[in-house]
């Protein structure tokens, strides 16, 4: 369960991955009690799937802090919170209108349009109620900077806004600059909060903290440029949700904006730039690199 | 501005109702940065009206706790933010669907359903960024303790899961039992997480915050009560909202369950519970007293 340098990266991203689902499973209220129904479509949102990569970046960043890895269990489940609010949200009717995620229908089609829009609200509460719970840190002054560092992400000038560009983007020519604008909000902000929440778990300098950060910038955006890669290469079968989509929707992406070929560009750049921005970090950084690797090689 | 206890009750509540507008005004994101049409529907939903109950409780309430009114304006505004998510949300065509709110048209008329989905997510999320500031208290573990009543109150087992219920219940009988539980779900856990806030952002001992919790508690569920009773006795120019759309919905108030009669009898039962429970702290309560009144009589 914990993870020692020794273990080879798939285990321990199995490790992590085991854990956060345990984690999840133990801190989502529990079905049985009242509104059962909610309670059960929130845990039906969040378990049982996903890769999980907010997750492992918090521990793997909360590794080089030296935090304890019962704290990033919590920072870890309120990161899913929000990244699964999003998703349930974007795949209303209203919105993307979708019906498959993580090989599962999604949860207005297995609930109701009125239990998935409530399945989001009380999941981002949620993640606000766990980060704030009493004695998660030492250092109370340090715990409220993690609330609002996951606050900031998520909010209008963080997720939801990209998510607002995002939807005033269809069927509109967008530049490079635009999309990066768009997608630094949309996916990049709660990412780099990933990496934000863990390296603020232990107790790193500043300076330290602002050098994880720029990493947690890089790596947000080589995760939109990637998934933009997949959207348009690979099938939905393999992506467990809706391939093509996003041409479907008239949606820009990088690679209907400068072409498969330079989006594949970009990924290298960005991950040179992640990588890089480790290297003082040392061995301590290798789980990061091995996410960063894991980002840019990933089949689905 | 400020609230000296010779000021008459109307002239205070116009006092904090308009310093609560100013304090939104400045703490909402403005329209003129982007997301511009995400923050403009933001401000829209959020600015100009509603009676500002659980500002008028956490300002009342921080009076008795010697508490510093600029930290109330933020703690005001937080809870203002998740009010107005939860209503905007609640408006939504798939929840009640409804086209007039505060006498204005709802979000998503003037806007659209994504729109209005966006400002709920993003409104819920400003006031966890607004009540996580950094510096707001002097004392991180009281702060940290004041984040973690607010997210408790909204959650699932708060205010969202009181929407679930209410939702399940539509077109069911409900025992008066079970209504009330809805209800100190619904509108019952805010309204009491805004007495407890102003009570926290001053230095009570544990004693007197739990005396005003139960006022806290008592005047949720009496300002429902009276909402049932005003939503079948009312008229929807009166009312600033839809009047009547109860019945209509066929969702069970205190007057479908127990009758016209005997919900007022309760709404008197609970204003006297209420005002017994703050005699101990004497003149210090004159406003959470007047404001007990003002529910109770208030004509809309």
């Amino acid at each position: 369960m914990t993870a020692t340098p020794a273990t080879r990266f798939p285990e321990w991203m199995a490790s992590i991955q085991r854990r956060t689902e345990e984690a999840l499973a133990r801190l989502l209220p529990p079905a049985s009690i009242a509104p059962t129904r909610l309670h059960d479509a929130m845990r039906y949102a969040t378990l049982g799937g996903g890769k999980r990569v907010r997750p492992l970046l918090a521990f793997a960043a909360g590794e080089i802090a030296g935090a304890s890895l019962e704290r990033i269990d919590t920072l870890a489940c309120a990161l899913e919170c929000i990244h699964v609010y999003s998703l349930v949200h974007d795949d209303m009717p209203c919105m993307d209108d979708d019906v498959l995620r993580r090989g599962k229908p999604t949860v207005h089609v297995q609930y109701d349009d009125a239990t998935a829009l409530l399945v989001g609200d009380a999941l981002q509460t949620l993640a606000f109620e766990l980060v704030s719970q009493r004695g998660l840190f030492d250092d109370a002054q340090r715990q409220l900077r993690a609330a609002a560092v996951l606050a900031k992400a998520s909010g209008s000038r963080g997720m939801a806004g990209g998510q607002a560009i995002d939807l005033a983007s269809v069927g509109h020519a967008l530049s490079r600059e635009e999309l990066e604008f768009m997608h630094i909000h949309k996916t990049g902000a709660l990412i780099r909060a990933a990496v934000q929440l863990g390296a603020l778990a232990g107790d790193l300098a500043d300076a330290e903290l602002e050098r994880l950060d720029h990493f947690g910038k890089c790596i947000g955006l080589l995760f939109q440029v990637v998934d933009d890669i997949l959207d348009a290469t690979a099938d939905t079968a393999t992506l467990g949700k809706t391939a093509g989509k996003d041409a479907a929707n008239e949606k820009p992406t990088y690679v209907s904006i400068i072409g498969l070929n330079a989006a594949r560009e970009l990924a290298d750049e960005l991950a040179t730039e992640a990588r890089n921005t480790l290297t003082p970090f040392g061995n301590a950084a290798s789980r990061l690199q091995d996410i960063t690797q894991y980002i840019v090689s990933r089949p689905f």
